[in-house]
């Protein structure tokens, strides 16, 4: 079963992904899905789904070794690709088919998961890649939304320890965005500024939470974040779609993001975290009051019973001790 | 510091609760958290801070030993009692200062966290414990909200095995609730039905997941739950506020919610997890639009970037699969 089933009180959206007779998938230890040799190891390019694109050598074929950065669909679909998007009633509630696209990108052929095993080079490639999903991914109309993330360390929700990222195409906006954007609206018609402009004027301003600043880029530790060590990356110019981002743009952000991750490493010891990068919907791209980011969540403590109740986190790390140290930090 | 801060985006409060000079507290096991006696076993009483509130028999003094419910401060509040309510401007941001409550509900003698260690008599005693601790705190009118949680297990958060509540009163109303309400009143604007109570008689009618239903409650996987064997228990009636449970609500609501939390542990060999009372908020006790329950997640898969990123939840478990498993399971 795929479908896309509606909160009636909330409107949250929830994929039902279950396979008939596996309802018990969940209670098996992860161990058990790691047995076998690395599917995202040059060599085993057989073991995944058929590559949907890839960065590699001219004359070298799909589906060999050579390439640099490699996309190819998620063996374990959350969403299917094939169909038509259709809504129904059931009793009270709303449901749809689970249209969408989840594909993995494999971020090199190097097996190991730290920061350092790439380049600055091979970090702007894998942002390239991000760009040209997208801009593919956008094409299909069935589409309203396409989240880029990563997961890093089986605590954060990643199954396979060879450093990929994830996308999700879905056929509705996700909540989280859903409100983000009425936040950017609502704050846009009250003062006519983005609300993350007037956020990056003044974290530059301030100077007490930022971790590192380009030309281009702001990376800091927010006013206000859920998790210890929470950093958000964004343009310092007014930008609402990551697709259009240019070449020099993502240069310069590569070296941002790979040395904010980098100090988060080294300050933390390899914690496990996840990105995301949160860009303006597929039919509203260009606009003024949204500004696309990237949020990076370090996984540190657990998230307990009030904070699933409330969506009021208890943060015990401050923002501003936890940027002076990622400042502070010897790389 | 003990500090609200608003993110200006989403409107979301966090609370800021970090110890000068302990800026890497989350990066230490949690094993450590857990040397020496357990402070919630009988004749530690001296171990926690001096008791709030405990049934206990006539004649035996507070901070003593032969109580069978317990409720004292928690040792390490999120929030702190004194105080006044001040609020303020910093750059763009808002700030409140930290008041609010944060209570430990030891809900048993018995340090053995399984369900069955408490009778249904017992269970009865908790729920009414909660009830007390609600009346009791509304009072305050600095608060806004109580919500009253459970973490059971490591995972789950719990950083003690005995068995115990927690209680937070807050001074702004948390996110998730006013998100339900806001959903409850426009649903009730536009068909003057109260959600919560169309859901749980088409839950009843359905019948094809609910999982334990007495005259009174009603136990049900949702029809679009966010995680693995979720479960939602209401009053089949309509009753906005939780505080106002009579002795036979209560005694009825035990024998439910005990059932439900066995049948949990039997299915999935005790899980963790964690159990909410979601609640009108204190200044809008009596309506007809919200109706009080409580939402128990289990905690057997990590939640990843994608979820974090846009609330978009990916469930591989059918709920009407986990619901047919609860009611068939051996008690």
């Amino acid at each position: 079963m795929r479908q896309l089933r509606k909160d009636p009180v909330v409107d949250r959206w929830v994929i039902i992904a279950s396979e008939r007779g596996r309802r018990l998938r969940m209670v098996r230890p992860p161990e058990e899905q790691e047995a076998g040799p690395c599917p995202f190891c040059p060599g085993n390019e057989d073991k995944t789904p058929p590559e949907i694109a890839a960065f590699r050598p001219p004359g070298t074929g799909p589906n060999t070794s050579g390439w640099w950065t490699r996309v190819v669909p998620n063996k374990f679909p959350a969403l299917q690709i094939e169909g038509d998007l259709d809504r129904a009633g059931e009793g009270v509630y709303d449901v749809m088919n689970g249209i969408g696209a989840h594909e993995v990108i494999i971020e090199c052929p190097q097996h190991d998961d730290r920061v350092q095993t790439v380049d600055e080079r091979q970090f702007g490639e894998i942002l390239w890649m991000y760009k040209e999903r997208y801009i593919d991914l956008k094409r299909d109309d069935r589409f309203r939304y396409i989240l880029i993330f990563k997961n890093r360390g089986r605590v954060a929700g990643a199954s396979l320890p060879h450093p990929h990222s994830q996308l999700i195409a879905t056929p509705v906006v996700p909540r989280r965005v859903v409100e983000e954007l009425r936040g950017a609206r609502t704050y846009f018609h009250l003062k006519e500024r983005c609300v993350f402009c007037d956020i990056a004027r003044e974290e530059i301003n301030y100077a007490g939470r930022t971790v590192v600043v380009s030309d281009g880029f702001v990376a800091f530790v927010p006013f206000a974040p859920r998790f210890p060590f929470e950093i958000w990356l964004m343009p310092r110019k007014h930008r609402s779609t990551f697709e259009r981002i240019t070449r020099d743009e993502v240069d310069d952000l590569a070296h941002v993001f790979r040395e904010t991750l980098l100090r988060l490493s080294r300050a933390l010891a390899e914690p496990p975290y996840n990105y995301m990068l949160h860009t303006s919907p597929c039919r509203e791209s260009d606009n003024e009051y949204y500004h696309w980011h990237i949020e990076i969540t370090p996984r540190l403590l657990e998230v307990t019973g009030f904070e699933w109740g409330t969506g009021f986190y208890v943060n015990p790390t401050a923002p501003e001790d936890a940027a002076s140290y990622l400042r502070e930090v010897e790389l």
